[in-house]
């Protein structure tokens, strides 16, 4: 498996259970068990999609030993989404140029015709 | 591995040779021979990596049995930035809030000290 850092950020989006994790935590920090809580799996499983987020950058960690409450770190997601738009874009571009190149062929056949 | 569509789509881009062909693609359509040549990679290798992104609906393939060229297909990568923007804009709004409480609070503490 790839392991630059927008490798691992899509690799720890490629699961539902992790981007639930995740959309709670954007709402605001949970420790390991309140994340677990609606969850039909055991706390080890919940802890091992912890660790994939953290190791991606999506959230962080608190360091009180005991809870270690869980933070949403948008950063990484930026980057995803930045890729995701600079492909969009060149696309699009080259969509627009297509249009373009219609409308002139069909300016071009009108004149034709008027002449 | 989770295979529903959005977990598909986040799979397929956790690898920079399919971003990079991904990235290829979006700028018109090519075929596996021509795809290929700029990697180091075999082929069979290459056909792959076209196969995760076509499962994932990233790409599409022309029925032409010799070429069979690849597509760009931008949807659903808009499906997997509007999931990230979801989530992001939960945890803006929470931050705008947050903001605001702070804001508050510096403006009454200004004003005890008008008082």
């Amino acid at each position: 498996m790839a392991n630059d850092p927008l490798s691992l950020t899509f690799a720890a989006l490629a699961d539902p259970t992790r981007r639930t994790i995740l959309a709670r935590l954007a709402e605001g920090e949970a420790t390991v068990n309140e994340i677990a809580e609606p969850f039909d799996i055991s706390l080890q499983a919940v802890s091992k999609h912890l660790k994939v987020l953290a190791a991606a950058g999506l959230i962080s960690r608190g360091r009180e030993a005991q809870y270690r409450p869980c933070h949403f770190e948008p950063a990484r997601l930026e980057a995803a989404t930045d890729w995701i738009a600079r492909s969009r874009a060149v696309w699009t571009e080259r969509f627009d140029q297509l249009e373009q190149h219609i409308k002139q062929l069909a300016n071009d056949t009108e004149r034709e015709k008027e002449v």
